[in-house]
């Protein structure tokens, strides 16, 4: 099968990487407007050839959007309407909004909205890597909008990634990132700040940095460009989990201005809760 | 050397494990007024006796004190009221009010403040561990109020422990433990609870979570007891690092409600800011 993908950082690269070296894609194309990361895939050999989107639309089955939401949307309708039986899929971490601009879309039969969560912190096709999927969840949202045949071929496509299908609707979707992901990386550059903030002496950070803020504030490192888009695409639930998340904090800063142990200790036992789960 | 070990959790029962095991003690006598973790230890071969804390005092060089702050601050005037020559030191996550207690104490030589900076989210002498400690910052405090010879026998305990020594006042200790630690685990609490409010279906919680989530609440998991005694310890400085936590959020908080995509890539910028450090 001949696979553009569009979009050569980190998640676009190590889809390329792993459905070429197992057998899913004979030929990978690249297409990215950012042309240090389409030479660099090239070079790399993440992808066996570059070109434009029209040429890569002509000269393939299959078509992988991972860029971010925004350009997504902008660039999904009018690909669909230049598509025959190319199937398309995406990558994007949010679905109602994308999901939306082509409901109505006579070519919406041929996509597919999916979501791959997988990521590390780091981004651009060097931080492209092998095994990136392997047991990862695959969210597939408003499938019955999807012909059978398009289903199936993006279903086959993660099954080569070894990753593990979920289905719901787009909605349902942007609610439950916002709380299992969304939230997490909001936390984690709010943590950053207020470090960077509040310790002048970066050697201070460096050498107490135990390894409870490393992993907290592992997600601060991650892209601008890619999480901003996220956050504005999925603002509502954001909103609405970042309340719920500074209540709890308000919550703690009670119990402790109140020296309310029990409180305290209430609170991080239903905390706890979570090590039944996870 | 004999080395008594008050609390045997997760840091005493890992102190006791090298320690032997490196050849800086000879012999480990345990204290704990939990039965089940005193009897753990001495099945699981961490300790070599067990005994109460006034046999432990009489027949032992060294006293670590390896509980909360609540209990250290309780019973370190009582054991220096009792020492001679025995050299005492502690492992507690604050230093502000343990120093401030002893200060005057007419023994205060004897002690040596200090607090390794390292754990798990586990607890109890079953998540005890060979190598805890290993690279890890050992934080000495007010050191020029423990005698030189107190002072040199607990360094050369820590450099068993292969940790990296850094010295500095109980205040200032407690100012950045907040910042670099405290702060990271209420952040954990806080996004646990609201994971768990919100998402009622657990499994979903199971199945959706990333290596994101998984990181960002694996603190969550941490002891209750431990950790509201830290921050009844440290309420000031706790306080003052969540009022900036919440002001940061907030501050995503208003840029994602405005739709403000410049505001939120320059915050993220910031905290990526991060990466240059850690």
């Amino acid at each position: 099968m001949r696979i553009s993908i569009i979009g050569l950082g980190l998640i676009g690269g190590s889809m390329a990487i792993d459905l070429k070296k197992r057998g899913f894609a004979r030929t990978i194309i690249g297409v990215d407007t950012n042309k240090l990361h389409l030479n660099t895939a090239l070079n790399m050999g993440i992808i066996d050839r570059a070109c434009t989107l029209d040429e890569a639309i002509d000269n393939t089955d299959l078509i992988i959007f991972a860029i971010p939401a925004k350009e997504t949307i902008r660039l999904l309708p009018k690909v669909l309407n230049k598509v025959d039986q190319q199937i398309i899929t995406d990558a994007c971490s949010v679905k109602g909004t994308i999901c939306e601009r082509v409901k109505h879309h006579h070519k919406r039969k041929n996509y597919v909205a999916s979501h791959p969560m997988a990521g590390t912190e780091n981004s651009g096709p060097w931080a492209a890597q092998s095994g990136l999927f392997d047991g990862k969840a695959i969210l597939y949202c408003d499938v019955e909008d999807s012909s059978e045949q398009a289903l199936s071929t993006i279903q086959k496509m993660y099954e080569y990634l070894n990753m593990r299908p979920l289905y719901m609707n787009a909605y349902n979707h942007d609610v439950h990132v916002a709380y299992v992901s969304h939230i997490s990386h909001i936390s984690s550059f709010a943590l950053a700040l207020t470090v960077l903030d509040k310790e002048k002496n970066e050697k201070n950070i460096f050498n107490l940095a135990s390894g409870g803020f490393d992993s907290t504030v592992r997600l601060a490192k991650s892209s601008a460009d890619m999480w901003s888009d996220i956050f504005e695409n999925n603002s509502v639930n954001v909103i609405s989990v970042l309340d719920t998340f500074i209540d709890k904090l308000n919550d703690f800063k009670t119990a402790i201005n109140d020296s309310n142990l029990n409180k305290m200790n209430e609170l991080i036992q239903k905390a706890n809760h979570i090590k039944k789960i996870l």
